[in-house]
């Protein structure tokens, strides 16, 4: 008899559920639900004014999700209760909300309904950045040696920061919440009634390491005398940190009730959604990176042993999956940085060549690119527009472009921004192997990597390794899915280890991009070109970037 | 009695002729004719395919300009013919054809209609890159003096190379030719039988220097043998050099009787296009630059001494005023510069939004970049879409713009690009003044200086001097009706010196733009950037840009 899992999948504006076969990896139905308060970086649902570069979320509307999409995708699929053996939770992170002590968020309470700190503090709230610059400046000075797990800074994006905001800004809703929870834990303990914090976040985003536990309270007590027991007050009561992906807890009765499922169901410690992927694509060893491409690109990538790679986004024991250490790296600005060439740059007279062709503009501008060779336009840029998030770690900086001529077309331009995201890419796998982790497959996900062969092509050609796509396109969903299945257990139709679920449900396509040697050689060329121009605007050669940024100001 | 005065301008695709009362300096009527043939630069009008880089014109067009334009301002301004006092003539160079002995071009002769070599090469015949090199590369090794005063490089345009060409691909030709001879000159020797050479053109493009006269037979001989007596038998048979502006010789009786105008007129030695804008500005003084600005921009500058200056285009005697050390400083791109922007990188949404509002695209991006203040769009670029003219003498240089963040606009990157040319202008005038050159007045002429203030307040902010505008919009066609008038003497109604009549008959407008002390102050720290990046990129610390074209080959 087979059995099911499923993968519950929040993203930024939407949750997702899917249900899937333990046994092969089939998709048998999936369901979406928009929140509705979707993002509130302007106004409360009262009309409050929000700050800037605040962005909240509404709890409720997670709850929702579940409702909604669960009790669909059985319905949808058609398979029975008992069949379903196990649940997973990948979300964004830090999504992080103040709750009391029976997991009550205080935005849920009246007094509280009108103030902006009781919500949830979605990932991209940037409006702690000062307590972040001041928690990696005293981290520096006072040589705190986990900063070196972050590549050296942390992010404003993180809990620490937007705790410390709550704190000095509305010292009352600190005072009243229990405890400051991932959003990702908040709805495992919705769904079970059991308060579990998982690897993925703490180690990525409260600062958690396997081995030397959180920061040292006299490090917090630097910051500020009333953080110095922080942790164990708002962050984390002693409980027990659970490796993402493994059981957490069993599904609650009247939770099972109210979705249609089995009392007691294994639901899994959650995850975050970008890390998820990794089970997805079959990734079960060290050296496998995978690139999850959109707006900006995550790197995942699994290693044996835990080294201080500089300029990496962190590396956690059991961060990805189970007994590995996981490392993350990232780049700020990739289908952000086409998308801004589109709409700023692109002019008008290939829209009308793409309109009168009856092609739409993308496609238009790839069949233009697409047809070059390596270095035929003569450019090469630094793909900086969002700033460098790996591995110079630095805001500040800005884009370049170099090489243009008054022969030089846009989409000589496009692909020259294409290639500096893939030579930041080539950057990012070569730290990583200068430092000793290994790096030897190379798997992508994420809508560019489903959509843009001319794109994937270039890659390969660039990092010069063959790539392999993820199967699925719900691949977070997909993961959580997986996570299910190893929380159910072998003993219940699922799987006693993460590889071996992996292995067996998750999915590439056949489609593999191979790097065509010649393309390579010439791209090695213009990846030295790429190297010194970054070490000269990136490391402190030419500040010019931060100096046009201090004039701007 | 009033007198009026002729100019003749000879543009790239057309001829003007501007009548003016040589007392007041107003222009009475004007004529264009564009010449039938254009430029020919893939076919010869029988059909014979050029190659690439080619550039030809058809010496009869010249003579049709006279035919057609001066008998036509005659009868507009219903001026007497005996009232006409001189006539004065500009045109591009170096553009040159091969003459008989009695000043027939070769093209005219049956046997060479399907010859290219026998047609006039125009200023921006580029196939004679490779010779240009060569003659660099040998007057380098051989530290040929003259090279100095041409900013150590001479360029694919000038006489020697074109004539080198014509050696090595069409022998023939060579050695039927009596002359080779600037068409300036030859409109000169049509309208008066005499063959004369003008200053300006043997200074700026034949190599010739007042004290020193042409390179030595020496060098020549070291480019080609053949070459050893090119000055004698090819470029100047010992005729006397005659400062331009100043009387050549009187107007022929055939001549005379053709146009409507009296024999033996005065007709003045001739100019390039570009240099006659000097007096048609008022310009008498040392110190006193011009910029004239359309898709490129030269800067003319007089001196009192002769000094060799790095990275300018020359330096000549009575090269541009009689009595004055003329100077020449370009930028090979500035309104190209401007056009590839908004035809390469304007957005859809933008012209969308130009049709709505009513106004046309250029005046629609001006308005949105005119809000802006100095360093407002945090970018810096380098002005180099078309190499550098002046002071790297540098083809191989390429673009560069800095500083893109994701909020980055297209009136942002517009309004950077025309900083880079000022910026551009400003590296030029130091220069003059490093070598000890006065600048200490700045004139503009040209497209730009008459139809984009926001560019000319940039500019002013950015070079940190009041800027003149010129008063007229035929500048080049009423500097050379000045000069017609200095050719003529107070005598017969004109000036005994070109200082005079400038300052009676040359115009700037009532509008001056000043610089704004709060937007130089920005304006100096960008210079300190594009300084820095100037001669990052340009001067070999970092050859990025050539090694980008050498891949693209």
């Amino acid at each position: 008899m087979a059995k099911y899992t499923i993968g519950l999948d929040y993203g930024t504006l939407s949750g997702r559920a899917l249900i899937v076969n333990a046994e092969t990896g089939e998709e048998l139905a999936s369901s979406v639900y928009d929140y509705p308060h979707a993002v509130m970086d302007e106004y409360l649902p009262s009309g409050k004014k929000l700050g800037n570069d605040w962005a909240l979320q509404h709890p409720q509307d997670y709850l929702d999700v579940i409702y909604n999409t669960i009790p669909d995708v059985l319905k949808k699929s058609g398979v029975d209760k008992e069949d379903v053996i196990g649940m997973g939770i990948d979300f964004t992170a830090c999504t992080i909300l103040p709750v009391t002590e029976d997991g009550t968020p205080l935005c849920f309470l009246d007094e509280y309904k009108d103030e902006p700190h009781a919500y949830v503090k979605l990932w991209k709230h940037h409006a702690a950045q000062k307590h972040a610059n001041k928690i990696n400046e005293i981290a520096e000075e006072r040589n705190e040696q986990w900063l070196k797990n972050y590549g050296g800074k942390i992010s404003s994006e993180w809990a620490i920061p937007k705790l410390w905001q709550i704190l000095e800004e509305k010292p009352e809703i600190y005072d009243r919440m229990d405890s400051f929870v991932e959003a990702v834990d908040w709805v495992v303990r919705m769904l079970t009634g059991k308060d579990v914090r998982n690897s993925c976040t703490a180690g990525y985003k409260e600062m958690w390491n396997k081995t030397t536990s959180f920061p040292s309270k006299d490090f917090f007590k630097a910051l500020d005398p009333r953080l110095e027991n922080v942790i164990e007050e708002k962050i984390n009561k002693s409980l027990p940190i659970t490796p993402s992906g493994t059981y957490a807890a069993g599904l609650s009765k009247e939770m099972a009730d109210k979705l249609g499922l089995c009392e007691g169901m294994a639901v899994a410690a959650g995850i975050i959604d970008a890390h998820v992927f990794v089970p997805a694509v079959g990734i079960s060893k060290a050296g496998q990176m995978l690139a999850i491409m959109g707006t900006s690109t995550c790197h995942m990538l699994l290693g044996e042993e835990e080294v201080q790679v500089d300029g990496i986004c962190g590396v956690v024991a059991d961060g990805i999956m189970p007994g590995f250490y996981g490392y993350e790296a990232g780049q700020a600005c990739v289908g952000d940085h086409f998308q801004w060439f589109i709409e700023n740059c692109l002019p008008k007279s290939y829209y009308d060549e793409a309109e009168k062709e009856g092609v739409n503009i993308h496609k238009f501008l790839r069949s233009k690119a697409e047809k070059q060779r390596a270095g035929e336009h003569g450019l090469i840029a630094l793909d900086w527009w969002n700033g460098n998030r790996s591995i110079l770690v630095d805001v500040d900086l800005t884009g370049m472009i170099l090489g243009m001529t008054l022969q030089t077309k846009p989409e000589d331009i496009y692909r020259a921004l294409i290639e500096a995201t893939a030579f930041g890419t080539r950057m990012i796998i070569e730290d990583f192997r200068k430092f000793g982790v290994d790096v030897n497959e190379f798997f992508a996900a994420g809508g560019i990597s489903q959509k843009d062969p001319m794109t994937m092509q270039i890659y390969a050609d660039i990092i010069k390794m063959p790539i392999k796509i993820a199967g699925s396109e719900q691949g977070g969903a997909l993961g959580s899915a997986i996570f299910g299945a190893v929380a159910a257990g072998k003993e219940k139709g699922g799987y006693d280890d993460a590889y071996t679920a992996s292995e067996v449900m998750g999915k590439v396509k056949d489609t593999v991009y191979y790097p065509n040697e010649e393309e390579s050689k010439v791209y090695d060329k213009l990846f030295e070109e790429y190297k010194i121009l970054h070490d000269y605007f990136g490391t402190g050669a030419n500040d010019v970037m931060k100096r046009l940024k201090e004039i701007k100001k």
